[in-house]
């Protein structure tokens, strides 16, 4: 019963299909029909005109969408334990040529308006430091915390100011949606680039960076291209995400999982480091008592020598969830 | 009747029966168990001890093995019509940081080595210039030639007079094989990385680096995810490539595809442009016979205003080289 | 009697002067009172308002200034005999990170309208080549021509058709401008940054990169910094480019090294293989000639096996120019 | 009566006679006699053979030293206020090509084994995280403290045990060794490369980077072309080191800031936040009091809202030093 990540998860059926359908003569690269029809069906889901690109991981979706906002010499604000700054191996050295990350903290790697404007506000404006370009957000965050459509307007307004860019690392965007029962407009609120995670959601190798602003799009075509990204049999991947929106799929699943983490949560009352709001739980716990899970069979993270990370998948199934959250009850 | 490239064929039935039965819980990354097979597979091939890592394009693949060779102040020197040259977007500048691609001449995008010692010759030693650090070959050329084993010993053994690692883009290595009659490790030589091509050849998304030296491949792990390429479902990659060498599947479609460039050639007789030595044809056509040619179906690429290319993948029907093959012979 | 290079000559005594009038107190890097008369300076010079930064190199001035107007994925457009291309280390690699040069052909490294065209015709636009963002010219060229108004005139309107930023490396733009007897302005056109050289024209230490658009100089400043180029006594850079400037030095000493190399090439007839356009001869003579040269003392480069370069500096005394006239003409 | 900072200093006279000694005819960049003396120079200075190479600013100084250390997907750990991660508009992301600083803390920008054994600790080895590679110390630190010998030993037998090199920002290191009263040798240790300040320490425009390794010495070389940092006429720069080294200049000129900054540290008593044991003094102050010493004609630099930081320098009048030590002993 394994709750170690939803980043290994099985490919869900209709994905599945989507990609037989997909296996007849087309052209390469992009420009296949599938591919095309991407921008149209993320316009559709934003109810605004949106450009959207596959490409196979998180982490070249985050750091693309970025490549396409921040100069070499600039830098990305983010929190201290966003994915880009601890789990991406570099990759934002990578493909922003040297910029800088400039971390700012938050309960729950959530950012605050005042933590933005603090971080931002040690920063001489000369050339001996260097200057933030773009905001990043996780949503939810890396500690599976929503941000509310307030939370957003706030920030985002707070960057606008600033004159910064905005991204958000939407490798749970699903979950955060669901969590939030709002729109997907409203989940992400006024940002330049979304990385819409699929593969933690049930897709094989698909992610989406849907770019509100049409020019960064044009950008970040060439730099898929010069990033070893741009898959010859890339409907491959455009079948990946559309599948996922089909018919509310990606939606669908990430309840799935939020509901599974819930049931893990209610068990876990007092325990729970932070609120539930997507398909995440991290709970105290003791090393002894992380053994004795063990011992039944459940699968995760130790997350620190106190506590443990259990996350819910899109095929979680509901009696594994259940009979862990009553293992986690009787401890 | 399409032969515009291999790079959009369709997906080999027993890549696809690999693709589903990987599809059950495992580690993430490249931590499970099909991932963990793949240095016994390819040492298996190539009858020694190498390092393999899954990597989705061409393109990645290339640029991934020349990083962990080539520092940023340094150089590669390759064709003047390598693909790492023409049509990669630059991704080399982006893997390498900016090192320089330096390019020799030859007949049919094949290197030799009077060709390489002459453009080594033409670079002084000092700072001023930008000094040449591996050198690499693609196999087989972008033309369509095949370099003989005895071609590979006389280049490696020059490149390695010089202090130079060895690269070979394989992107159609397979067919490279099946025309030589050789086996891998002859149609590669002495090498320090090869591109191993499986997209061209009936692969979905995975394409192989096999290090023949083991600290490279150390440093291209780091390197692979720090690109943003070391995906979380490793597996299915590497359950495609695993396919690809089961029963010789790679061999037997590279055979298949070569074997209908083969009959295309013998139709073409004079007008060929170069001898077809795996699944490329090149050949002399005017604008007129290139209408006529496209009148009756069949899809391929002008070169230039005088001649046209042909690609046959592992799939293309038997039916429909002949066909091409008899339209082209009543020219 | 030297005539290898200009660029390690002497350093002129105004220089000198300015340079121990600059050794008093003042505010570190570029705030000082010298460094904030380089705008006014160089507007002046060009009857425009320009922007200008004192960089110690030509290579780092060519670089920064590049480095403001093409992208990481992009390239320039430059001569295969440019500078940037054959004498930098690969500078352009490092400062563009890893975009690319792409090279045009043309008699004594000049570029012509044509030659642009067919580079650029050349480039198929999509994501899988290198689309060109800027155009660098050479004034005086590495082989001594300089580019006519009417010439600029034809570039930069190509140029500007297509988009194209537009650069000048103005190594040895001071020769360029005392042969063709124009205005600073109109040996220049309508480009966007000259690397304005002085270190091969009597300053010890220090460019200047003049920016016609000042959007580019604010990147550039943040540029310079990150590139380690921003002095702490930046005064004593400002120093020598306004001596350099004052009562027309850069002129005075431009015209001085041109004479003498016209006095050479007078003497050398037949031999020149380009019109001297500003202080390099470039004459075909043989191995044995040059021995013969060499035994009278004169030092330079060979240029190849039947060529050899001579260059004058603005301390070239004439007798060693007439002396050196002298020994061609009794070859 | 300035004490802003020792960076913008006046030039030492035995330099001034240096650089005019310098202004004779020599060959290029780094191939005259000048230059070719430095190795020695310093070898002498350090009791071993080492190979030195001048440049123009400390942050090259730094950052060429630190990119032949480690490669682009590696990381360098330093201090949090280190100047190389506070104050170098992120050129070590452009050297280093996005390498990472990972930050340690400690009192006074000092690094403690502990510190660094920490810091490394909570790095995981896999590919998700960035590894460190190499170490960077300031010796005197930024707040002005000098780490002992027993202390470097301490902290470079543990960057041994765990296979890693080891860089000295010594923007003030003759400040140091003037403090300690150790060897040059004894104030470094072991490592492998030491950025030699004289910018502060009365030279014009020149550093020293020393290799202790003489294979790094190799690649920085090729890294400082590339840098456009090969100055042409780079016996001038030669010289100033050189001058520097001469009957113990940098030494005496230390020994006379830190003289200054002891006689302010004396007055400053139970206000000093750090110990003196340079050439800085940082002293707890309010806003009224520095309002107090500015209105006496005293220059520096607020430190946060309740300290202010006074820089001694080489040419410090002793009068001006007493006068702050009384208007501070006045406060």
């Amino acid at each position: 019963m394994q709750f170690l990540s939803d980043n290994a998860a099985s490919v869900h059926p209709q994905v599945w299909q989507a990609l037989q359908r997909a296996d007849t003569a087309d052209t390469p690269y992009d420009t296949d029909t599938l591919s095309r029809r991407l921008d149209e069906a993320f316009s559709a889901l934003f109810g605004r005109d949106v450009a959207a690109l596959w490409v196979a991981t998180g982490t070249a979706a985050n750091c693309l969408a970025l490549s396409t906002m921040v100069p070499p010499h600039g830098a990305v604000l983010c929190h201290r334990e966003a994915h880009i700054e601890t789990d991406e191996g570099g990759a934002p050295g990578f493909y922003l040529h040297g910029a800088k990350l400039v971390l700012a903290e938050g309960e729950g790697a959530k950012l605050s308006p005042e933590a933005v404007s603090a971080t931002l506000g040690a920063i001489r404006g000369d050339v001996h430091q260097v200057q933030v370009h773009a905001l990043s957000l996780t949503q939810a965050t890396e500690y599976g915390l929503s941000y509310r459509p307030q939370d957003l307007a706030a920030l985002t307004s707070l960057a606008r100011e600033r004159g910064l860019k905005l991204h958000m690392d939407g490798a749970r965007f699903a979950n955060a949606v669901a969590f939030l029962g709002c729109s997907p407009a409203e989940a992400c609120g006024d940002i330049d680039a979304l990385s819409f995670g699929c593969v933690k959601n049930g897709a094989m190798s698909a992610e989406a960076i849907v770019f509100f602003d049409p020019v960064l799009a044009d950008v970040a075509r060439f730099r898929r291209k010069r990033a070893g990204h741009l898959q010859s049999k890339g409907r491959f991947l455009a079948a990946q995400v559309l599948a996922m929106l089909e018919s509310d799929v990606w939606l669908a699943n990430a309840r799935a999982a939020n509901a599974a983490a819930a049931e893990i949560a209610r068990a876990a009352g007092e325990r729970l480091l932070h609120p539930v709001e997507a398909n995440e739980v991290f709970l105290r716990c003791t090393a002894k008592e992380r053994d004795a899970l063990r011992m039944q069979g459940f699968g995760f993270y130790d997350w620190g020598p106190d506590a443990a990370r259990f996350v819910a998948a899109w095929d979680t199934r509901a009696d594994d969830a259940r009979a862990l959250a009553r293992a986690i009850g009787s401890l």
